[in-house]
């Protein structure tokens, strides 16, 4: 049966302050520059999940991308979106919240909802310009 | 020699209807919802097909562009664009024109016809949130 | 008090077939060429409403961009999305589904709806190359 | 002489929350919803700004844009990018920071440091969906 | 009868260099920076024509969009496309081909050529962020 | 340890000729057509350049983007935005400037100065239908 990479994209709203807490101010500030100013900053990240399945025959399709999207929805936008992913998000508390901490926590919550397929990577924009993938790979 | 991936994009404006015609209309109602409506609804489907290749020295090239782009606007666009993917595409015939089996035929039409270098995957973007990537696997 | 231009832009994924039913298939198909095809073809048509009002002091909002969402779904989107434009909507019947006269009838159906503030212009992009654009100009 | 009108592109990002101290808290929520968020949220802010004028036959340029660029960078990028539009942007105390308000702002700021040409129009693309322009009218 | 603006969005590959023969080099490297380089620099500029008209009741149209793409193609991209602006180009010889210039030389091509609707605005990209448009104003 | 992909997106706007010295005039324009042009034509190119390697605990990051960026703007955007990549550019001397040759000399150029993180793939818009991208695979 040959397998298709199904993505799905979504965006959300957020803010977030880069901040190590075992570090001193200076060190911060060195590491991390306008992104630890202390009232934080934000963005429209753009989110695409792509899982990986046979097509299946009845259908056509390796995942219903409705359910798909419902997924996505309900277990990560609905809590990101108009957030403050410092305080406001359960799974990425005391995570220094950038990029690649998010899209890692993203896959950990992800990887246990989707079932009817297999989740193969995610991608996140953080600007046009700035973009980070996880595939799973350790 | 150093192997590189080429990707033209094209798009095309086409209807579909998903439909099942082994099921009951219910069965069909619950499985494809809005895409099951009776008149069909249309896209305007991204195509991007990558093909991989050496650089040839006397041209510096893996592939003439303009040749790719002739064969999938030839062997593709030409049957597809301004088109109903259930009625009016020879290759599409009783398939269920989802996403996935559309690249999965796309892929049947062009491997036989790119002759100069390796088809290495098409992506098809239904929508701006949804998109379907086929890479040879099976 | 400072005038403000407000855009919401909404995406909607419909069938349609250009024919004037006063016209032979000739003359049809000289008209419209592709657009004729008898089984359709579709788009994602990228729909731009614009209406223009004071900043209120008590919200520095316009109009406050949810409920504006909500009339254009309801009122618009509902009705258009993953339908016939020919044969599915009700306030397109016995038009030809031009680009302009789908413009000319959102408005219709919009600029008795939005109450808040005043409707400026509706554009709607067909594909990202053409683009049609009403400002209620007669 | 021909008017021709120039518009510069920038991207900032930064958080901002939405809240009327003259009012409740019920009615804050009533009123902004999850903008109202305690933490607030942020975006990837698009500001294009457009000024109107001759071309001067020296230079066959209306304005240098990269003046124009420096003018806006200076006046505005460097004081609101990873900011928090409520606590850290001294033109924007007091305000609600909506789009408009925003908006209104930007203009009040950049009217009097743009000389060489008239500002035309300022629009800000809070979403990829939701978008506010100003253009001088009272 | 209902006025509609029709845009028409087409894409050219194109080199320039910024010179003013009446100046010095030190006169033309202070104006135009690196846009003065010798040799010359490129982009894929962007344009876009739109026109105004009524809409005629027997085709749905205010032009037909194929014929404005046909006119636009045959008088501007056949000319400017794969070319070099100072160089190659009969209508832009002697001038210095700014956004600002390109655009009023497109404009007096186009206004002849152009007789089933008014022309209304001619926008060029030169960059994702430095944009020229001209509406016909002197 | 997750391993994340992280990608950089930079602009630069250049002009190039396609042209092979050991053939005749006759031979180059079957081969490169427009691309030939004797006095060249250019592109705004669009870089991505991704790196793949570990987050550090101490950061969350892989690497600190803005020292990636910079590397990526000294390295290669200084040396070739606002330049003709056949005359301006040292490393693209005696090449054949194709998107695949431009790609290739990038990756020698950025795989010795890139020290953080591992180089994993570079691509190429050469325009927005036209896209190489190289991975290191010989």
């Amino acid at each position: 049966m040959p397998k298709m990479y199904i993505t799905r994209r979504e965006v959300f709203s957020a803010s977030h302050r880069l901040w190590n807490s075992d570090l001193s101010e200076e060190q911060n500030i060195e590491l991390f520059d306008k992104c630890a100013n202390p009232n934080g900053h934000g963005h429209n990240f753009v989110l695409e999940v792509t899982v990986v399945g046979d097509i299946k025959n009845e259908s056509g399709y390796v995942v219903d991308l409705k359910k798909l999207k419902n997924i996505i929805r309900e277990e990560i936008i609905s809590k990101v979106d108009h957030k403050h992913l410092n305080h406001d998000v359960d799974f990425l508390k005391d995570k220094i919240p950038t990029a690649e901490n998010i899209v890692r926590e993203f896959w950990r919550v992800l990887e246990t909802k989707i079932t009817k397929a297999k989740l193969s990577s995610i991608r996140l924009h953080e600007t046009e310009n700035n973009i980070v993938e996880y595939r799973g790979e350790e």
